[in-house]
């Protein structure tokens, strides 16, 4: 039987379509997502709960005049399958395929390219007062999930726009969990409101915001007439809307956090396709989540921190076995850098675990309340580096400027597990200054990891090779990749060059450095970051500064926007892979 | 007649006063604040406004075991003066004197360092969780303003406190202004509430917080009572104060933007000793403030946004002007950069007006919805470099090296007012990447800016003067002190030395550059930055991709934060003054 989403290529045709249409097609919106999410991979929950809100939301409003954002991305795979995309939508977050979130350049229904949370409605307001401005009658909507809308950013925009006339609606999808589930008092409050114990005049009301709702996301033809409602009215204007994440698929929806991006999983029976753990090296993040535990029974100054991503980090480990010392703040970098200061005013021991790309939302408490005060909040920055698939908005490749400019602060990157496990260990003994750890997202090198804790001697370096003309040198994790381009040179080859790991980019090991320049003809430098004011710009100032004049080659990411695709495909196009350094090395 | 404050050094002083003796100690504190104020200038009004919580505060609790924490810290100053800061407070801000803001290395009273807005809830929240897995019964409080409890960051304090059992007071100090008035939804319904327009059942209460008030702020009987029945409420508690800022000086009362920070003026009359502007050149937010009026007449598609600046930016020319174009949104410089995105999508040229250090509140946004959709926003980065008395929290000296990483983006830094007005001629032509100015506080240079427009070539550098030797390349209005220098040499000195302004950090002018290292034997660079990764290591960076072996000595701030102190004074701390920058240029 002929589907109807066979004849769906863009929203003009799903307009033509009655309401027991549109459930049918919401229906096989669903399978088509599973169907290839299941083999493909990627964001499965967040998508499957907003498919009756997707196809209400092009059906009701003239999308893409009627501007759309969606807050984040992760739920907008139904969108792109219903904005032309359908035929591509195999291809999404691999290199080359379409993107895993709502992006400009791809097209014009992506109004606002996003992947960092609650940036919606400050952009849907900034559209809202350009139309207004311009005469014009379209309508802008932002659907947000509740755990974004907790994020500060989301309340300065709705704090704005409860003072404008702007044509807005915020669509709250309140399905109160984000990648883990929702914390905080807004979400009790949601709560609240939706068992009814809390009386309607509300929040957003209180905020200007004409509020309705909460209804039921998946009652698709009761969403059509309220949005219908709502084109009428004119002002800011807030819709509460419930859904169920994974909406459609059992398992999604009975476990919530796995289904968030599963990986391959069968389409029918929804079972993960789990490939065995056994004998490959653990992931980075579950080495920080087993070893702070480890450190924290020992001390019980320890305080773990996350915002927003228990799972992702593996503080939950800390949360399950010690959780009065391990807080989930939410999406609330800001509030979780801050948080730790004052923690560590009092002589607590936070380690303060945020994502690379997420800590450049907390940048300023990082100068102004940690570093300016020399408290010593230890920050472990997973997912440095490049992440993959998540593409350009996740990739952690600026965090070695950014942080390298900012005094008192130490700044480390782990070549392996026992590295970050030693740092983990030494940075708790008491050290006098904040710390910033980054490693990357994924599995390190090792089996045998979990050896006895050693500390590590601030801003020491180690060669890890010696050879007479040529040093390497190179920082944290993708030390890796000079190894296997030194293993995949001749013998007579190798011989020529040293290979040293860092490790600090700061404080740098000027004793080592000296050593270095003394000896070597030519130095090269690299790192899986940035290469403007990086770690081979540190090294460049140094040289500098003691005016060595050995040749220095920086290899790093070049300054331009990665996209996605898998790390080891991105490596090669920034021309980081044992292969390119090869190539570099020798000529 | 003896007065009371001459008896008090400490809280413990005052705690054995009468309530009716406490009440004349507050006129004698305001009459103190007053008295050195007028001379040695400083934050007047919110100091004034807070005198009786202030007194109320220590005569309650018993600080410093119990926590006292001030948002942004301008209204400390009788904080200060009763916690043994009395005698050296004629130092505040002053080069070696006492810091304008609490500073935990000044005093075990000054809790928590501030500066920027809006970190005390999360920073009071740390220290309460600190208490409470300490087993310890102490209290702690945040006194917050109505503008920062607005922004995002207290926004997320709140909402974690809320579910927590945390020991701690949030007191909002609503005086209905930051430093210009305060604004958005919030402000509006905290009006309500005052005027009882609004039920008391409300947003704080919403999250978890026990909420009393609103209460005068200036009947300290009445605060006293209250303070000391909420120390015996468990849990987050929410006091909320109407207080008047300037309180106690008519003048101050009446123009409470003019008062927050006048300048000097007669203590008995509070009339302003006003500084003819006559003859000197204008301040550079002026020129900004000017120029966008007159460039947005002639181009509708002009916004211009401040996050809680119009006055400080010179924004308030616009919105005085033009209304409609020209957005205070608050403290909320995350919103205000998104805002800007989402208005560049729909072809508006939105001119985003932020001190160089609040910037690094809104990092993320600059990379993530700005650069990487590549929309042609303007920053106009004010406050970059030292900025003087303000001290650490308020240098803008990072922004070199935290933009200049950004793929995308264009930075620029104009030597004097043309350059100014011209780079805003140009960026509103029609660029088609964003780009951030960055310029100093206080005046330039000439008399005669307002001459015709001229666009700028994007990506050029300019030569000031030629010489035989060596290249100096600086960055904007600090090239000033280079031409100082060259006017304290003599003549022969002089004739070695070429004067380059760079003007671009990004793109450098690798034409221009490249003649430069060919030419000279030695090359200089000068900013008003951080050395760590800014544009003297960009200059490296070009000089070791292009094989140059020229000595390159790089000036600028080294890895420390610097204090406070006349711009003056802490550019020769600096070494970057003209004296300094001669004797580096001769050796």
């Amino acid at each position: 039987m002929s589907k109807i989403l066979d004849h769906i290529n863009f929203p003009t045709d799903l307009r033509r379509l009655s309401v027991e249409e549109l459930t049918q097609l919401a229906q096989e919106l669903r399978e088509f997502i599973i169907n290839i999410v299941a083999t493909k991979e990627g964001h499965l929950g967040a998508s499957l709960g907003v498919v009756e809100l997707t196809i209400a939301l092009h059906y009701v409003f003239n999308t893409p005049k009627d501007l759309l954002i969606w807050d984040v991305g992760h739920q907008a795979y139904g969108h792109k399958i219903l904005t032309g995309r359908k035929e591509v939508f195999h291809t999404n977050r691999q290199l080359g395929g379409i993107s895993g979130f709502p992006k400009r350049s791809e097209s014009e229904y992506d109004t606002f390219g996003v992947g960092h949370s609650s940036t919606s409605i400050s952009a849907a307001l900034g559209m809202a007062i350009a139309s207004q401005l311009k005469g014009e009658d379209n309508h802008h909507i932002a659907v947000i999930g509740d755990a974004s809308i907790a994020s500060g950013m989301a309340f300065e925009g709705l704090n704005h726009a409860g003072v404008t006339k702007a044509n807005l609606l915020v669509i709250l999808n309140d399905n109160a969990i984000g990648i883990d589930p929702s914390v905080g008092a807004l979400k009790q409050y949601l709560t609240n409101v939706k068992t009814g114990t809390q009386q309607q005049d509300n929040i957003f009301e209180a905020l200007n915001f004409d509020y309705s709702g909460p209804i039921d996301g998946h009652d698709l033809p009761k969403i059509i007439t309220e949005l219908e409602r709502l084109k009428t009215v004119k002002g800011p204007k807030f819709l509460h809307v419930i859904t169920t994440k994974g909406k459609g698929l059992k398992q999604a929806e009975e476990h919530q956090v796995k289904y968030h991006s599963p990986g391959k999983f069968n389409a029918v029976t929804g079972e993960l396709i789990i490939k065995s753990n056994l004998h490959q090296p653990p992931k980075f993040q579950d080495v920080f989540g087993y070893t702070i535990v480890e450190l924290a029974k020992q001390n019980e100054k320890i305080i773990g921190i996350t915002p927003a991503m228990p799972t992702g980090s593996s503080l939950k480990y800390m949360m399950d076995e010690l959780p009065k010392r391990a807080f989930d703040v939410g999406i609330a970098e800001q509030h979780a850098v801050t948080l730790a200061a004052g923690m560590a005013t009092q002589g607590l021991i936070p380690f303060c675990n945020i994502y690379s790309t997420f800590l450049q939302r907390a940048y300023d408490q990082v100068i102004h309340d940690v570093a300016l005060q020399n408290l010593p909040v230890i920050f472990c920055l997973d997912r440095a580096g490049l992440v993959g698939q998540d593409g350009a908005t996740h990739h952690g490749v600026f965090d070695l400027v950014y942080l390298r400019c900012i005094p008192n602060l130490i700044l480390f990157s782990p070549r392996n597990e026992i590295e970050l496990r030693n740092i983990m260990y030494t940075a708790q003994l008491g050290l006098q200054h904040p710390i910033a750890i980054r490693y990357p997202r994924g599995r390190g090198t090792l089996l045998n990891w979990e050896q006895d804790f050693k500390s590590i001697a601030i801003g020491t370096g180690i060669c890890l090779k010696k050879g007479a003309k040529k040093a390497v040198l190179s920082i944290g994790s993708i030390s890796e990749n000079v190894s296997k381009a030194l293993d995949l040179m001749t013998k007579k080859q190798s011989l020529e060059i040293s290979h040293y790991d860092m490790r600090f980019i700061k404080p740098l090991d000027e004793k080592l450095l000296h050593t270095i320049f003394e000896t070597y003809d030519s130095v090269f430098t690299i790192e899986d970051g940035v290469i403007n004011g990086g770690f081979g710009s540190a090294i460049l100032e140094f040289a500098a500064k003691n005016n060595y004049k050995t040749s220095i080659k920086v290899l790093g990411i070049d300054d331009d926007f990665v996209h996605h695709g898998t790390i080891q495909e991105l490596q090669q196009q920034c021309k980081l892979d044992p292969e390119h350094l090869k190539n570099w090395f020798l000529n």
